[in-house]
């Protein structure tokens, strides 16, 4: 059997298994939830975890990763206890589906439309090994079977791991079939994924910008585009300057998230007094910047390029741009932005208004920090990332988001 | 300029001029409107546009089209002022835009969740001209610009019509470009259209299986499906036989459109009975039938082949299957649909409720025709087509599905 067979027959599988769990009741998937909660703290599973996650740290080691990204590899007994804590998080969340509204017709057709699954989700992601049960678990939640292709850093966590969710499912009286991981991590097998129209209803590519472009380029399949953020912060001319250096601050130094600012822009009304404050500030975590030719003028800064300010750079490094005003601020976050998180600081009404209703983004925030754009701090309780698409779904991506909608329809034998 | 260069061209033009329809009121945009149905009763645009449709007419006949296709093509003063009042009726429908729900989280950060313009629909669609002017409305109705490319066989009415869209939208003072017309009918231009993603934000190709089949292959722009529909019924143990034939010949015998029913499935407990009374009704309008096996003992018709089951006849024909009970209809509903509209009719109250949760539609019906799948029908006031697609939207696409939403989230100077 090629890949291509082997792939489509394991996304075939989870279509089929998949009309099971959407009949299962709340209790029911909750509960699988719960085994693979109470599976992932026995200390014999945390062993095979840890060990399986020894073999990628390895192997990442030997292929001189970052340690920035050994560290996102890396699962410890800790680490794998927030795992099974996040997943009661998720049982505890109300019931996706099967909730709506109804009306009668005047014909006296009874039309009730509720929130069913979306069936098979696909899920193409990247590194970190926590995702594989984050999002089963979504998927499980909201009554959809789901097709994993993780990361090749992360293969033998995620075998071991899904696997496990397998069992859940087992023990709970679910399909296990519900749940098919790809273990084949050559480019190939995500393009033979991406192609899987009829058995996959949506795709949702978690990872960094060329991902989810591939994936929104070359998927047949409906494509929910999540997380890249190429995110601004826009200081107006009546901003607070401490208020404003410190929002940028904190928006910057978490800086390997999608909700971290990549680009400020400046008024050029107060551009000369503020960038100073702003750099004493940005200093003291050794932030680089990278200026437009005013900034220049100003602060001793590396000059950025066009690309710069397309980048998201995921690091602490933040572009700095003097434009006129709010027009040319709206201008330039509606031309480079990636539609992810966007803010104004200001005292000024009718700009804060005109920045919300003008600026082309999932989140626009005033005197707010674009770190915000996150399921949990919106009241969601969990996510599956945020979504920079506008169709379905548009910014944190919850499990009500992982539904669609059916009319489910009666009336005493009418025609027209 | 070429025609890849031109397309590019309009789309960035829609694009454009999206910004500042999506800021129009709800009186700006529903004036627009209401300019443009006074203008299609203005005895000489009523000329002009008849003129133009006689051009397409008269192509249609050189070409020896059928006469029901040249009637879909017709533009008579009657159907003309049909179109203008249903403008009246999207103009009179509720702004779909800038509502949703708002609250405030513990930290005092308020967010507000809206209704926003998708930005640009790209329409792809085939010969009924009227098209242009209803999908255009719902476009401006909710703030969306749009680029229009329609049939060949229509290509001289949709160039007057979208012209007067233009202008009435110039008198009412908003852009023009929020309309953009493609005028080159080559299958190439709709290919093109289909690779604008950044430019348009969503795809809703209107017509046949091969036209939406061809957008959803290879597209790069997300798109909602619409419109095909391989509808079944299937008659249970326990239906009324003379209510089921009416359903049934109801349901067939406005046969052109996408809610038609294509296939019926009948219970092999009843069929011997059955068949005949159905059968009877049907030969009133001379339904042609193709059966199954069983079917062609009983009845004289033709032997259906599996390729006749995923037809979508659009016609006086009907395929007939005995299945063995509720799980053998279900399953071949799941095979075989387009997940448009699927029907049971039964007096058993478990196989009514079984049928509807297992099967695999955007609508299901008990004892009531599969016809009713329909925006006026559901009480929408109008629609965009039926999507059989799962993301976005379900069912009736009305003016409320071709927006998105944004989070407009403020707060006092809030970092984390």
């Amino acid at each position: 059997m090629n890949l291509q067979e082997k792939i489509a027959g394991l996304c075939v599988k989870a279509k089929t298994a998949s009309y099971s769990l959407a009949l299962a009741k709340d209790s029911e998937r909750s509960g699988a939830l719960r085994i693979l909660s109470e599976k992932l703290r026995r200390p014999e599973i945390t062993g095979k975890i840890i060990a399986a996650n020894d073999s990628d740290i390895s192997y990442a080691k030997e292929n001189n990763l970052t340690a920035a990204l050994i560290d996102r590899l890396k699962l410890d007994e800790t680490r794998i206890n927030n795992i099974a804590d996040a997943l009661l998080k998720i049982i505890n969340l109300p019931d996706p589906l099967n909730r709506g509204e109804v009306w009668t017709r005047p014909n006296g057709m009874n039309i009730k439309k509720i929130k069913v699954p979306l069936g098979v989700i696909g899920i193409i992601y990247e590194s970190r090994p926590n995702v594989t049960i984050d999002a089963a678990a979504l998927c499980i939640k909201s009554g959809n079977a789901v097709v994993l292709r993780g990361g090749k850093e992360a293969i033998f966590s995620n075998t071991v791991l899904a696997e496990l969710i397998k069992s859940a499912l087992s023990e709970a009286g679910l399909d296990p079939d519900c749940v098919q991981f790809i273990d084949d991590i050559t480019r190939e097998s995500a393009n033979i994924l991406m192609k899987q129209r009829g058995s996959v209803d949506v795709l949702i590519p978690r990872g960094n910008a060329p991902l989810i472009n591939s994936v929104a380029e070359n998927s047949n399949i409906p494509v929910i585009e999540t997380g890249v953020g190429n995110c601004h912060i826009y200081v107006d001319d009546s901003a607070d300057f401490d208020e404003a250096a410190h929002i940028i601050l904190k928006s910057k130094t978490r800086s390997s998230v999608c909700n971290a600012v990549e680009t400020v822009l400046v008024s050029q009304k107060i551009y000369k007094d503020f960038l100073p404050v702003m750099k004493r500030r940005l200093d003291e975590l050794s932030v680089e910047l990278r200026g437009c030719e005013k900034t220049c003028e100003i602060l001793s800064c590396a000059a950025a390029e066009d690309e710069d300010y397309y980048t998201e750079f995921l690091d602490y490094i933040l572009s700095v741009k003097i434009v006129e005003g709010l027009d040319a601020a709206v201008e330039h976050i509606n031309k480079y932005n990636t539609g992810h998180s966007e803010a104004i600081l200001t005292q000024n009404l009718n700009n804060a208004r005109e920045f919300c209703e003008r600026v082309n983004a999932a989140a626009v925030y005033v005197n707010v920090s674009t770190r915000f754009t996150d399921g949990e701090e919106f009241g969601f309780g969990a996510e599956m990332g945020i979504s920079t698409s506008k169709l379905h779904a548009r910014g944190p991506v919850g499990p009500a988001d992982l539904t669609t909608v059916k009319y489910i329809i009666d009336g005493d034998n009418l025609v027209r």
